[in-house]
Formats: C-alpha cells, structure tokens, sequence
C-alpha cells in the first residue's frame, strides 16, 4: 500500500512552448523544443493550510503535497531545509537598511543548498525507477548528489572542473560516486556526463535538465514565506550560477499566490554574479533573454563558475518581471566581505553567499536598495568548505615563548 | 522591560562538595573544592509540556525553560539544535542490530555540535556581564566561540594546537578572535588561557570549568528523546574528549524523569576515544574515578585528543552507573568506518563521529551490544571540515583524452 505524501503533481509543462507531459515518466527536456519543463499541480486540491504547517517536521518535506514525491516511502532526506533565516542587525545598521537577514543554507546536510534540490531529483528518479543517477558540478552538488544517491541506495556519477574545491572532490569520492575531474569548466563535465549516460544507466540530474532539481529549490520560496509569517521581503539577492535556487523561488512565489497563502507582492529578484564569469548580468544590461557563454570565465567562487545556463531565460524573466536587476562582484570584495559578515553577524558564508552581501553593498550605494528595504540574502553554503578563500595564519606560541609565564 | 524565557534556573551545585552558588554571579569551578559546578531548576514550577513542544522552534531554544538564560533578548542563536536523528537502515541490518540512528550534528551552524554549548556559555556570560570571552579548544569548539563570540558582539580569544585542523584556525581568524596556535596540545592551550585571561579581561569558557557549556549539550539529550516520542534507546555511543555531551545528557535524564517526561530507563552510555588517546578507557578498564592524563597524546581525530578531562569522575559515573562501558578504536578502523557510513547511508561524519560507528562493530563483535538493541550514534561534527582525513583522489580526464568522444 502507498504511503501517500499527498502530493497533487499532475503533470510537467513545457516553460517555453507549454506542451504537457506525462510527469510519472522520467522525463529531462522538452521533446519538442529543448527548454526546462516545469513539474505542475493541482493546486484547488491542496488540502494544506499554512496553519498546519506549525506542527510538521524542520525540513523541506513540510511541503510534500507541492513537492513531486507520491509514496513517502521515497522521499530521500538527510533533513535538508527549514534552515534558519537569520536576522543581521549589525548590517542592517550599518548599511542604513531597515532588515536585512540571512537565509543561511550552509546548515543544510552536505553544507550547501545543493541538497534541497538533490534530495527531491533523486527522491523521483528513484521513485520512476532509476538505479543510477549522475551530474556535472561545479562542486557542492556534487558533493550533494552523491550523499543522496548513497542514501537511496542508487550508483552516482560526479563530473566537476579539476581546480573545484578539495573538499567537493573529497565527499563525492567518500559517498561512493564514480568521481572524474575534468580539464574544463561545468559545461565541459556536462558534456562528458552525456556522452557517458547511455552506457552506465545514468539518468542525467544536470541542473535544470530534470524537472524535479527546481522542485526542492523552491522550497526556498515557501520557507521565506513561512519565516516571515507569510509577507515576502522586498529585496532577494541569490547568487546564481544554474540560477535554479532563484526560478525555484520564482515558481514557488506565484503557487503561493494561487493557494491563497500569500498576495501578489513579489520582491525585486536580484542577480549575483562574479566579475570573472557574468553570463547573467551581462545578458540582462543588454537587454537580452539569453545569455550567450563566458569564455574565459574564473572565480574562486566555484559554484558561480557557470559560463552558460539553460534556464536564462527564466532567471532573466524573473529578474525583469520583478523589477529587480543583476550585479557582478569583484574577488577581493567577496573575500572582504567574507570577514565583515562573520566578524559581525557569527555567520561565515561560502564564496557564493557572500557575494550577496557584496552586492548589498554596491545596490545601497546606487540606491537600488533604500533605508526601507527589507532584505533577504542567500548563503547558500559553508564558509567551511572553503579553508583558502580567505587567508588566515594565526600567531605560532613556541614552547619557548615567554608567554607561557607572563601571558599572551 | 525583560522579554523573560520562563527558565526556572535556581542556583548553581558542586558536583562533588555540594555547596551551592548564586547562579546570578559569574562562576567558574567550585570555589571550595575546585570541581565542576552544574545549573540547578526548579523543575517542579517547569510550566513546559512535552506537547508544548509540538509548535516550537526547531532548535535547541525550545528548550527554554530548563536552560539558563533569564532574558529571551540574550540568547545568541544561529539556529543551533534540534538536529535530524537519521534512521540507518543499512548498517542496522549488516551488523544485525535492531535499530541503528545517527545524530547529525555536523548540520549545526559552525559544522560541529559544539555550537550548542558555545550558544549557552555565550548567552549566559553575556547575559552577566561579560565583555570578553576566551577557550583553549581542540578545533571545533574554538571556530564555534569565535561565531558565538561575534554574534554577540563579544570579544573573543580562542588558543589551539599548532596541528588543529586548518578549517578550525581559519574560522576562528575569520570570525574575528584574537587567536593563537601553541607548540602543545588542549591542556596547554588551557594553561595559556589561565595565564592570559585577567590580564585581557577574558571570561574562560573552557569546558566544564563554566557552568554553561554543559547546558547547551545537555539538549542532545533532551532532543533524543523527543525524537524518539519520549523513549529513550538502549545505547547511546559518544565519541568523548572533555565529555561534555555524554555528561550532559545525562544530566538532562535526571531532570526528564524529574519532570514527568520520561521514566527511569536508561541508555547504558559508551565512550568512545581513540587509541592513541583513551584516558577514560583506561580508567573505566582500571575501575578508577579519575584519569590521569595521557602523555604522548596522538589521534587525527582532533577532538579526541584530549588528554585530560576536569569532568572525568562525571563521565566515569555515567558510564558505570548505566552499565555501559569504554572503548577505543584505531586510526585505520576510523578511516574505513568513514567510507562505510558515507557511501551506506549518506552521512559523512567527522573522524570523531565516526568513532562511535567503529566502536559499535566491536562491540557487537563481544556481545556489548546486541540484536535487540536500539543504538544511538551521535556524529560530532561534518566530515566537510576534515578534507585530509580519508584520502581521495579522482581520476582526472585530460582535455584530450579520447573519453569526450567514447564517454567514460
Ligand atoms: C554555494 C553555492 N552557491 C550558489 C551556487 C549557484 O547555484 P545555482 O546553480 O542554483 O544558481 C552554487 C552552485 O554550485 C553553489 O555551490
Ligand atoms: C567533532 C567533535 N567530536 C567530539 C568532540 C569531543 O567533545 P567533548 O569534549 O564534549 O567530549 C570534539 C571536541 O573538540 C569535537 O570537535
Ligand atoms: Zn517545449
Ligand atoms: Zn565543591
């Protein structure tokens, strides 16, 4: 007998030409014209009340009937989500900005927000049936995929850029993926990963070419919402490499306003990106819908090394739609701000989430962010996992040193 | 006006002499026989119901009112707590033991599980009037006094070994203690934080020589049996240096079946040390109430390497009087054990963590533990902070390697 989650997925939809599909199939692109399908629901059928939420569990599965998941026997969890959404005082102080908090996804299983949407792909893949998943990564969803593929019992294959972070390599390997590095970026793994995935038995989780990878991002959305007792901030800064956390986000937004949970308030989506590799920005200053590749593309903030993202039109849509904007960050802001933010909020962010705060920055100086903003910022990872982002040597006491008598 | 958590802290209690102490004071050990001081409850005027609990935050806070801070305004919260407890099925089925779970601490803010004690011992010091907080640490509890510190707002000093894990320093340093590395190990850097404290000012939140610490772990106890609807299981195994969880949660017991919350059952605890570091398994082995220190101390597993704990009669205590016992596990059994617990069950534990999976198959091995039993591991912290413990090296794909033609 099924143990129902109760979710009310009925089928995928085609972001582009809007074709449906059969949402109990594994399914990757549209067959017909090659753009990100989108799981949707019968949301009239929701039986779900934001009220009922306050006695279920601390993860993402809190949403289950909105997630894709039908027998809860599948759900594969490390207990990812429901991270905490910190309040930031001493930056909203000294920015002039009314609230600013920090959505701080490094306490997710696996130490990234890459969880969320691995823990969903791989819950469905295994649900329809596949043995065998496998990805290109930039790191963290690497790392992340293989953590969920050892817990579901299935084989996993990692391919990421040989100069990702040691750690990133180091927690495919332990989880027990098949683990290659490539000389080349995320895009080149991605072709690797295809080339391979007929004759290993992989179903490809590349980032947006499965439908069920945005489904766990977008619990992101409905957390916001849930944190801030359903009101959406004015400002989300995301840093966007795939840029999957924010479309999630997007998507969740307007079933919220369908389920009646929230109104039609949306907050100005705003785009992060490094000055080393900014597809995103760029398209968005020109006025474009697609972003054509970075060449070239570098930045020790590994995950947002993605020279090219199938889903730009959707983050540059949601970005527009928004009102929102798109911003680049330079290395040594990144780095500076990593000290400011866990030197005066406690929280030591990933690369990634700390270009957020960088950003923040820049916005309030151009006054794109006001005095009466309220903001949210995603770190979406660890500072731990990445011991030399920012340099640190501490004072060596000898054996020797006076100190032992007289003190530090 | 005073935003009050309804704590029914009382006064403070020697563990040893008895004598008791103004909570409302700042105190360290015992100032008439020099041992550990532990926080007393009116736990008769606890107005908490475990069914109250349904609707709370999802972190250690829910347990407010049996934790010492008056003011709800000083709690210094990054989210800490209320960490998944992970079913484990495969390794429950390949050693033959009923029902095997994981308690992932490594998905606390900081990746360890000395955040908690950290989130109380700030809070509190804080909450009295502390300026400056300082500990010697084996890694993990100095990056967590460091974040706590800075959320605070408090200044912090934080002395380590020389050969600590890198993340450790770095989190520190980045977080913005004042921060030391010593030719020696945790007792030194205790020593120095002795010599040193009046002189800057620093209130020494070293373990178990606060009252504090110890209450933020005792939550772990608190947790397992909300988790586990008000049971406890029949083992709990914890990887042990200062021992500051074990005795905590065994402390939070006593004031459970003080409250009505659970009954006199209770886990026979298990330490955990390394071999190249055991000075409790060698008490316990020696049937002694105190452990001398260990010369020599050698483990990768750096939490462990504590040579002498200030609470080693409370540990012992524990351990005897719940029938449990003492074991130590070698570095070679560790590292297999990491790769075992990852790749089976999806959760890459730190090396101190994964002690206590290790020591499970040797006791199962004697007949410790057996078929029927209910096992607790707790995993301290998250394998992503420890890069060089199990090593890994992928396979790298060159750019003119034939398999971006053939696949892999
Ligand atoms: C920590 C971190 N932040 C942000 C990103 C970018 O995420 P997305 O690809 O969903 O835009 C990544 C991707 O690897 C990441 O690891
Ligand atoms: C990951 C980890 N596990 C276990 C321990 C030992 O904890 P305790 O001193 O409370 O026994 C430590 C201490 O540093 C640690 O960092
Ligand atoms: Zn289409
Ligand atoms: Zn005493």
């Amino acid at each position: 007998m099924v143990n129902s989650t109760g979710s009310t997925l009925s089928h995928l939809e085609c972001t582009a030409c809007r074709r449906t599909f059969d949402a109990d199939v594994l399914h990757r692109l549209c067959e017909e014209c090659g753009k990100v399908l989108y799981p949707r629901y019968d949301l009239a059928n929701v039986r779900l009340r934001p009220s009922d939420l306050l006695t279920r569990e601390p993860s993402m599965w809190r949403y289950r009937e909105v997630l894709p998941i039908r027998d809860a026997e599948h759900i594969v969890s490390l207990g990812e989500g429901f991270t905490p959404l910190l309040a930031a005082p001493r930056l909203s102080e000294r920015l002039g900005i009314a609230d600013v908090r920090i959505k701080d996804e490094g306490q997710n299983p696996t130490g990234s927000f890459k969880a969320r949407g691995m823990s969903a792909a791989v819950s469905r893949a295994r649900e329809l049936g596949a043995k065998s998943v496998a990805a290109p990564s930039a790191g963290n969803a690497g790392g992340a995929l293989a953590a969920y593929a050892a817990r579901a019992g299935l084989a996993a294959g990692v391919v990421m850029p040989e100069d990702c972070p040691r750690i990133n390599q180091v927690e495919a390997v332990v989880s027990g993926a098949d683990t290659w590095l490539v000389e080349g970026l995320i895009d080149d793994a991605g072709r690797l990963v295809r080339t391979t995935s007929e004759a290993r038995g992989w179903f490809d989780v590349s980032t947006l070419k499965e439908p069920y990878r945005v489904e766990g991002k977008k619990t992101l959305g409905y957390e916001l919402a849930e944190q801030l007792g359903w009101e959406l901030p004015d400002v989300v800064i995301y840093p966007t490499g795939g840029g999957t956390g924010l479309v999630g986000m997007w998507k969740a937004f307007a079933e919220m306003t369908e389920l009646g949970w929230i109104g039609e308030q949306r907050p100005r989506m705003v785009v992060v990106q490094a000055e080393g590799c900014a597809p995103i920005v760029r398209a968005h200053d020109q006025g474009e819908r697609h972003a054509p590749r970075w060449e070239d593309a570098t930045t020790d903030a590994s995950g947002l090394r993605v020279p090219v993202a199938v889903g730009d039109y959707l983050i540059l849509d949601a970005v527009r739609d928004s009102g929102g904007t798109a911003v680049s960050v330079s290395e040594d802001e990144m780095r500076e701000a990593t000290r400011e933010l866990a030197a005066s909020e406690g929280v030591y962010p990933a690369p990634e989430g700390v270009a957020t705060f960088a950003a923040l920055r820049r916005l309030r100086d151009t006054g794109a962010v006001t005095d009466t903003d309220r903001v949210v910022l995603f770190n979406t990872g660890a500072g731990q996992k990445y011991p030399d982002f920012v340099p640190a040597t501490p004072e060596v006491v000898p054996a020797d040193s006076p100190a032992w008598k007289t003190g530090l």
